[in-house]
Order: C-alpha cells, then structure tokens, then sequence
C-alpha cells in the first residue's frame, strides 16, 4: 500500500497551481469551494446508493469506485482549505492508538 | 504515516465480531448496513459544514475531525460489506498511476 | 398558495409518461431510480451550502431556488414510486393536528 | 389539501420563540443553524435509503415518513432563516407555470 494517501496529497498540491483548462484538480479550486462541497455531497450519495446496491448484488465494484470518488474528492477539499491528508490519518492514528502518528504532529497537539 | 488506513482495517476486522455491546463498531454492524450509511450521510453533512466554517474561521481542527469521522464510518461501511480499505487504495493508485498498488489486486484485474 | 404541490404533483404524472427527449422530468423517470435519488441527494447539499451563505449575506434567493429544487426532486422520487405528494402532507397534517387532512387518506390508514 | 404547508409554517413561527424546553422547534433554532442543517442532511440521507428499500418491498411508508421529516426540517430551515414556505412555493409555481402565485410575491420579483 505504502502511503496512497500521503503520494496522492503531494499529487494534488502540484496540480492545485497547475493551468485550470490542463488538470480537473485546478479547474475545482478555480470554481471554489462550494463547488468543490457539491462533489464531495454528491460523490457522498452516490457512494450511499452503491453501497445499497452492493448488498443485493453482492458486486462491489461500483462501491469501490465511488468510495474512491468520495475519498478523492474530500482530499481536494481539504488541500483547498490548506490541510494535509496526513492530519486526518495522525486524527484517526490517536483515536485508536495505531502506530506510524507523524511525531511533530502529536507534538503540535499537545 | 505508515498505512494507517491499513491498520484501521485490520482493527475494524477484528472488532466487527466483537460483543455489540463492548464495542461501537460492533454496534454498528449489528444495527445493519442503513444505520451505517447513515451515519456516512451525517458525518458527510458534518463535514460540509465545518469546511464552511473553516472558510471563514481559519480553524481547519473541527474539518479535520469530521474528516476523519467520514473517512472512519466509510471505512466501517467496506468492513460491512466484505471489502477492505486497500480496494479503494488501490483504485485511487490505479487513477493516478501512484506506487504502492498491491500486485496481487492489480493483478487480478486483469 | 392554493395547493401548488397538488398542482405540480398533478403535472408530474402528466410528464412520467412523456417521451424522454420532450421532458426534463420523463428523461429522469427514464434514466432511473438511483438516478433521480443522485439528484434528490446533490440539491440537498447545494441547499445547505446556500444556507451557509445566506445566513452571512443575508441574500436568500439561492436559499430558495435550491429548496425548490430539493423538493421538486424529491417530488420527481414519490411519482417514481407511485406516491403522491398528498401522502407527504397527509403526514405532515397528521403530527401537527393541522386541518385539510384528507378525508379519505386518513381513514386509509385505520 | 389546503395549504398544509402554509398552516405549518404559521406553526412554526409560533413554535419558533417558544421556550426552547417546550417545544422541538425552539430547541432547535436555539441550537443553531449547523445543528438544524446537520438534520436537513441526515433526513435527505434517510430518504435515499427509504427510498431505494421501499423500490425492492414495495411498502412506501418508511417513504412518506422520511419525505415528510425532510421538508419538515426544511421548513424549520427556511424559518431559521426568516424565509417562508410561500417563497418556495412561489418559486416553484412561476417556474411551472402553476396557478396561485402569490400575487405580490410575483411583482417583487419584476
């Protein structure tokens, strides 16, 4: 797995100031917030609606792709607000006491 | 960092067949798969409106923490449905061409 | 006032049966279900997002262009299923003890 | 019919400087706009799943009740924000050509 998460924030604060017309990342921050919130809501219900499906079909592969989309788009959001991937995962890190908290973020909390 | 997401799964694994009463993952599961994704639809919402908030506060900490209750509740949602975190990791390495992809789910793709 | 919802949820059924190109509202009825839940789910975040801002600029157009909207989609969803939007307001006159319950609806569910 | 939904919401400006101990409809507004649009999410959230459980049993009522905790809490929404049902009606009525709009809503809009 190695940091997907971590690879893809570095990722999306390069295409951030890319040309808008080039990347669908710059395009979202060019369009704002808002829009960005709509993706996250609409990817949101539509993660809901696979999930559904999922459990009668017993096919989740829609599901993947739209928890993906979902997860994606919350990155954005978050890159947008000038946040890292990393404080979400060093968040969930403390609360259930896994390993690999990034030190100077615990520190900072304290 | 070191695949918290990984760790989370593994954890949520083995507290999905935990006592309903001893744990709130256990809970969830036991309430079945709507009250799980409602609780993603809520924690979405709760999301939404913290990053307004952080818009105009400049205070990412409640964004960062309703992240993480999204990120958490989706990821109690794959457990439910017989997926793991790394499914979706993968597809969003697959997207973006990032390292880390897993051979062997790469593999069966194919 | 004089019952918009009754006349709308009148033309709805007209246009379930539409042709798809003529009709915005056949062309959802066609597409699906899930499609039409996608579009209950996205004008409820848009709603909330112009909350948000109405409540700084004190500007509630998009306030209400956004909940017409949330309810006309949500109307779209109970002519999908067969419901009228009678029943929503039955339901709604029933819990608040609110007069023009319809006669008929209410002794339906004895 | 009859206007169920402009007799609910003259009930909902009563309700809305009621004690906040005596009534749901002032607890929330004193709990604030976040905590009602927290609710708007969670019920259009409860509306997708009713919806997509009551296309496979073909039993509508978790529907209909879901339906009418969304526009009802949309309706405390609009209140919050010193908008009236009517608005939304009227908005719904011009854009479908329906009768009823409020005549002097209809000039403010020229």
């Amino acid at each position: 797995m190695n940091d997907v998460l971590q690879q893809l924030g570095v990722l999306l604060e390069e295409r951030k100031t890319a040309a808008a017309d080039s990347s669908y990342v710059a395009s979202l921050h060019a369009k704002g917030l808002n829009k960005i919130l709509e993706k996250v809501g609409e990817e949101a219900t539509e993660t809901l609606l696979a999930a559904k499906d999922a459990s009668i079909s017993g096919d989740n592969r829609d599901l993947i792709y739209e928890t993906a989309d979902l997860w994606f788009h919350s990155l954005v959001m978050l890159s947008h607000l000038g946040e890292s991937p990393q404080a979400v995962l060093d968040e969930l890190a403390r609360r259930f006491g896994l390993s690999g908290l990034d030190e100077k973020a615990a520190r900072s909390k304290d």
